[in-house]
């Protein structure tokens, strides 16, 4: 897979992101794609479902395996725009995705290169292949964005 | 708490695991406790949702965020008959579960006391209080029950 193609996918899981962005829940997208189609969509709405479990990769998986009629994500691969958390992490494994791309890290809570690396753990049933970087300059500013505007709105309330 | 009470959480769990061992799930089951009332009740449903996220926790932990209608769900317990995984480990800390009590370890996927201990890892934004071996013996013999009876039918077949 060329980097191109990986950008593509990661453009579109930043449309994910952008409408988390929009309706005001911490900006992270994600894409689940299985024979160069995207299978699953997904973008955090904590807020709006009242569900800590509603991070983006859950919801883009949770639509792959609607799709797919299995749990098993077999030949699939994750785009998301950050750094997955340990919550998520777990699920990607479980799912026995193959690979994951994220854009930028989560120094906080990035439980894939930050505080932990669960995915290449070999201790585990099942280990992902993992690229970091893939578009992170803008995976990082939307974040980065939402949270100046949160915090402007905060000074004026 | 004394234990009697403990116990009583866990039985309503140990009822959950039945439910999912008599429609053929991995017999794991879930309660979440707010204010001394369950809240929140789930069972391992992977399989017949095709769902890899659809463990006993996160059953439970989306039913009782509806239930308080908040993703936090402050002051609540979550009892679980085995020990979680990473990806209901990591949902216990996103959703900011105040104790967690559990039956019996899962060497080889458990991440709270076996594999990982994140439940207490002061990095993260919340810690879990953990305490283990409520019921443990009932806990780990319906799983024993369910895998034994299912290589008796995979010997079968």
């Amino acid at each position: 897979m060329t980097t191109s193609i990986n950008e593509q996918y990661m453009r579109a899981a930043l449309v994910e992101a952008q409408k988390a962005y929009v309706i005001g829940e911490v900006p992270i997208g994600a894409v689940v794609v299985h024979d160069g189609v995207i299978i699953g969509r997904g973008h955090n709405l904590r807020e709006h479902l009242n569900d800590g479990v509603a991070h983006a990769e859950i919801m883009a998986i949770q639509e792959a395996c609607g799709m797919l009629q299995s749990w098993r994500l077999i030949d699939c691969d994750l785009y998301v725009t950050i750094e997955p958390c340990l919550m998520c992490s777990g699920a990607i494994v479980n799912s026995r995705i193959c690979s994951v791309y994220f854009g930028s890290r989560d120094p906080k809570a990035g439980a894939v290169r930050s505080l932990y690396q669960v995915l290449e753990d070999n201790r585990m049933n099942h280990q992902v292949n993992v690229t970091e970087g893939i578009l992170s300059k803008q995976c990082s500013q939307i974040m980065k964005d939402f949270f100046k505007a949160a915090r402007k709105r905060k000074k004026k309330n």
